[in-house]
């Protein structure tokens, strides 16, 4: 299987249980998760070799998260240690009607509050097949942007691919920073990821008449967002996740994957959602496992989607699934039968 | 804000964890619950000086009954102590084809054995701007009944406006005696509320063609309930939740506010139920806070209809949740998006 | 009430918490199942005297098995005490697009390897009004295939009526092997019952045009499956369950029971499922329970798939509901109103 | 083994998990207890055809207490079901210098509301070996303390001997009360059973010189309080338990039996405690088992100290402990060594 | 009662459930926890009117800690909303010779952002009876100091008594840097609380000859430590908790009492521990309640102390006890019998 | 850090939660423990490369066990997978005067079934600095001794230090069969390891004068025990552990170190236990360390100690614990003051 890097924040996730809102919890479930951390960790499940890169505080709660990591396969001994706390996100989960909510506390973080100097990309980099990367790396300061920019120039001169996903946050910074910045970095990028907003959000390009907040996609809008994004940053493919929010508790997905010449668009998947968190992730995760095991772009794509689809079945932010669950899914048994 | 008083009985609620039998159970969630309550606490959600009016042994169990109160910002401080007992409801939650299953132990409650001399009504209503209460009250005994007759009398003559939930309770009460008591009180009230089948229950006055076994209603015949109870009670509106009851998991949720000229009918929501106890109550908190803060009786009627939406997808009898979180839903918002 | 006697294997089950993955529990839950102690189960919570007969461990583990059953009342003074270990299934609980996935550890369990000698049929069976077995039993080996043979000789000796769940284990026996020793045992039957496979996996008659992994079932081709089974092996009445696999979450559920004479069709309901597994079990007590009470077919049926429907509402193997609250939904309430 | 009848209440039993005090809860764990049950349960762990009298309420609260008697092995048959309500005590575990606190909530109950006319006890003590009660069954009422008079001259005419635990509860009745009371049905009763008050709260007879507050117990005293009983009362035999309570969380435990010609003085443990409720009844069911086995009475007297303190070991009021596991601590091993 | 004002910080604090390390945690119990937020909780508790002043975050973390004091009678009323996190301590409760373990995680807390503008003392103190604080509040920064000055400069304008407890924290400053900023705030503090080592970290004031490592305090040498606080810093009175650490799970817990004139010595509690935390918080409100209801110093140290021995058994930072409790055991009765 | 190879069963581990008794049980907590894992383990935990091989049946529990070695940092790459079935045992935590009890499940395991072929010790030793087994390994089986066997002849060969527990267990052999195999193993072992009975069981070995099952351990007559060993097979050092077993709840634990030429004894502690089991695996890692990392016998038997007492307070199997935390109780304080 193949080896894979990807780099950036992983936070301490606090969640009530079950369905309790913030004001009835007692306790917290305690689960860790950051958009590359769950991508690294959706490849190792998947068989590859897989690393995630990322600062943490040398304290038992760092401790920790490195080894919830471990755990699951993740290589995680490029992790550097340092910084004074583990940024957190407290998450409440939604249903029907309500919607999920998350509180943010992850200022200051080790990974925040690290610098250029910490990491040895071309140690880092070594034998590395693909390097992965979202726009919340960028997002966290100037510091980890320019660590980022280093890691893509040196993955770059490797001949190492790099994907993408956009993944924007308000609350991390502007639409007119986020679009300076990552502007910056998508020369250095071959596949990009974005959901059916982050292209609008961040670079300003819109799916015509798609009302997003009504679960109403149109595929045909979003084709020419990824024609636009591929024309002006010469990616060579750019697959965009389309989420049709009915409630909290079903959604649709479905996904494209555009290149210079052609555009599939994926099944539709109606997920009875379990927890829609880290969606896009295994989504990415699912695209570079198609792409580097030689499949073609449709067939990486479906293995994406249905990846991603079950993501939402699973608790936490982790994809725990395997490439044959995941084929089973693609290859059409939606069926639920119980696999004795 | 406003001051609002509430009066009746709470009860603590034992609930078998998720969706566990009684015979499963090897504990229970301990939660607490009554109209009235669940009314002053939603309306202190919102913001209001919300006060609840009871009689609650003075023992622990009282205590940490008093404490969840307090907890939710609900005024405990007119809260009269004494008695041997607090009313318990045994609460199972059902699923899809299984009803959910309520084992009353509620006789010889503190509030069910308290007198006329517990409460000084002149006191209590100092300030007010409203009062609530529901036809459970009455229901617990002659006593409680000449309890809460002394209540609006007095709200009466002091111009405090009154609301009246009928919440017919046929464990507590035949329809004759229920029909001959709330006639006694009902023209002290200006808004009534009621669900599809207490008017029925209570004062024989049903909606045409409607059953509501099979979970569809008639909005039509519902207006003309509501005519009948204004002409008969002099009523300024009545308000009348409609439940459709598809399962035990999925309903139905609308409702009609009608004054002597007109009649709302408000939007409708197909809710994914996570706790259906308290759907009522929050419907009329919301109908409450939407008179006091202005809003016309349309704008209320919405309010209140996704207040109540909500709070079934909220664990317990309370409805934990914002003004502004109501406002959202109200507004159209139903995605159940990710709030960050 | 009447007195059954059912025959064959109980096993531990460990269960992760809720929607867990296996990789993700710290904890199972422990429950117990087995195809006919679940019959006797729901017996017994139907009113009736029923005994559970099988081997189990002389150590805790086994008395815990037996605690477990004796609690909803099943009788269990007939179990033999012996072997060395109780089996085993993990079972992890699928939601939407993800399978369920159960993981056995089975073998050698006390009741796979006991003897002929360990049982004294003409004892266990006196007074007996039916005996009811599953395929899983003589798919544990040929001796306890021997067993079940002396079981229903005794049976057909004593003129007591025998059903037959036929129950296909793949990871037991194949279908040859089936096909063979459950041949043998046929003649003794007089109520077969299946599921929407088993007649194709062991006796390899197929209901044509009918493709079980897209959820469309043809009544019409079922039909055709059991008369050639009661033209094959004579029985009394065959009914075959139909499950309609959307998703993990969500099944159709019916069944049709046929004698040589007619065929009734029953109605069909949607679940959301809560714990799926002993639908088939449920279904066969129900069954049971209408011809012992006097039922004619055709309510019979609609009993055993309201019972069937509401199992799949309760967490575990068991049918912890009463016969009344199965009347209730079979005589068409399925509102899932609030029961108080 | 022996056929034993006890009679009496039981009631649901509502603890906060862990150290947890009652404002701290969320949950109860539920648990069910009361003196005869538990006398009853030990029994049938120990190998005995116990049977436990009461009277239930015909609901689902009423059926889980019956199926967690039955689980255990206790002879639930002879039940009767009525009344409204089980009796409740809620009960919150002490650590240390923090005492263990309960709040009764036991009026009312079906057993409390029960009429003679409820109980055939031809009919329920046929075939029996033992009669065993407590004073907190007459202390419910004057209808129980009738019920309770009844069964004892039915045991007495068929020659059935009878042990009663004094058990005081100040709740309940005054001490003037219970003297009289406990006076009219001590002549029925062969074996006395009390712990280091008992006798002194209903009869007045106190040890000399002992201040039980401060854990210091003279065996002198309590052989001359044996020794009154006797001879005020005719006993065959009267057994005192002498817990020594340096705290919540570690006590000293022994006990005397005495005769009306020898006193035996048992080995004293000092226990660290789990749970010290039903510390007394399994001390009484020991007591039983060993004159019912035909142990002397010294050994009588060990065996139910030492299953007595391990019962302090085991979580909620039943002695879940078989024979064998009571002789290796009386025989001596107290090293807690594991058991493999 | 007493009005009472309490300011400081208060955190989340996530533990571990039961006795795991934080490795071993997936889920952690959600508390809350403060040196003056605990105090103010205890003197609820014992029935004053005590308000607790802080900032916290306007989120529904901050919601959630606020509700969690006003549940137990806290006046939440003048906290202060603002400020962008909660602070967290993560605590792993420790056992026999393991130590319990603390993880910080406050810095940039909303109090620890906060500003003199933020907190208008003149109308916080209006009414009140007492203000306390301790020495971690300065410790959090120098705004946070120039606070506490402005605090403590207006009691003493407005005449109210003022208590500090030391509670050095060598986390969040320096000896020398503690030594300077406490001095210039002691000439406005009346009653000065420290534990066993605090006046040496802060003052360098050390008592003779005691290894506090091993157990072993020298009474006589904490009497000298009073004396030079009362000499150098003029309070009216000075106490000292003296903790004797055998292991993790079982502390000594006594304290003295000085004035210049006399020095009160506590009797001695060996605590089997529940829960340390808070203790000497515990101590610093039951001097404050025992001084506001009259009780002489010697009454009023026995109760401090009993109150804090009883804290120790009680889960989280909080002393939800009864002064009814308290006094019970102040008065001798440590035995630990159950309270019925 | 050294590279330290284990090898040996792991099973999974199934425990009541708390002080549960397995009848009283709904769930089980999931853990995983096996002599070779825990000492492999605790290496990890320390800072060294250990790796843990073993053979693990190909399926989800087997990943689960794997993962959780895994997450502690043990390496797992050169465990085998294969087989049908993970081995397991129930265990119960006894307390105070009532034992532990285990009840094995693991015939017919994945590493019981292993053939010789499955394990290339030439590959799994090179570049290991030690290998360590237990006596429970070829008690599994003669095929797993013949395993056994060529690993440490492979070690010998390569010039590794081999270490070996000989952790007698009787249900797996008699003490002849143990006798005879296990000294045809000890020619190969440098370091010896036993409790203070398995030298008499196994090899007859016995001190003099020692009655364990009273918790009085002769020092004296365990190192003649230890002499005889070394005489007899010419063990570099010998090391007992001498548990003294006051209660399940508290031990008195400590060991000596015996060479040809010293023997050393160790502190004892008195530990208040939260889970003993593993005790003796965590001395064998710290011994194993302690040699490793050149601290004399002294030094290496107290950190041993100290490991040890620390893993009776950490719940599981594992000794989840830093070389730090061990060196601070090894160095004296065991006060168990709060770590900040």
């Amino acid at each position: 299987m193949a080896r894979i890097i990807t780099f950036g924040e992983i936070m301490l996730r606090l969640s009530p249980p079950g369905y309790l809102r913030f004001e009835q919890a007692r306790s917290f479930d305690a689960l860790y998760g950051g958009g590359e951390a769950n991508v690294a960790l959706s490849l190792a499940q998947f068989g590859h070799d897989a690393a995630f890169v990322t600062r943490l505080p040398a304290n038992a709660i760092g401790d920790s998260c490195r080894n919830e990591l471990r755990q699951y396969g993740v290589d995680t001994s490029l992790i550097v240690r340092g910084g004074s706390r583990l940024g957190i996100y407290y998450c409440e989960k939604g249903a029907s009607v309500r919607p999920s909510k998350v509180v943010y506390d992850r200022a200051g973080s080790a990974i925040a509050t690290a610098s250029r100097e910490d990491f040895d990309w071309d140690h880092i980099l070594r034998d590395a097949d693909w390097f992965h990367f979202t726009g919340i790396t960028p997002a966290l300061g100037d510091n980890v942007a320019a660590i980022a920019l280093d890691a893509i120039r040196t993955a770059r001169d490797k001949g190492i691919p790099v994907s993408c996903d956009l993944n924007y946050r308000k609350n991390l910074w502007s639409p007119e920073k986020a679009g300076t910045v990552m502007a910056g970095l998508m020369p250095y990028v071959d596949v990009l990821i974005a959901n059916e907003e982050d292209a609008d959000k961040v670079f300003g390009i819109r799916a015509a008449e798609t009302d997003i907040s009504h679960g109403n996609l149109s595929t045909e809008g979003y084709r020419k967002v990824a024609a636009t994004l591929i024309e002006r940053f010469g990616f060579r493919s750019v697959a965009i996740t389309l989420r049709e929010s009915y409630s909290a508790s079903e959604n649709g997905w479905s996904a494209i994957l555009c290149t210079a010449r052609t555009c599939h668009v994926s099944r539709r998947y109606v997920v009875h959602i379990v927890d829609r968190v880290g969606g896009g992730d295994s989504f990415g995760a699912g695209l570079i496992h198609g792409t580097l095991t030689g499949m073609g772009d449709a067939q990486a794509l479906e293995f994406a989607v249905a990846a991603s689809a079950l993501k939402q079945t699973i608790e936490g932010d982790f994809n725990i699934i395997s490439a044959d669950e995941v084929s089973r899914l693609a290859a059409g048994d939606a069926s639920g039968r119980v696999q004795r």
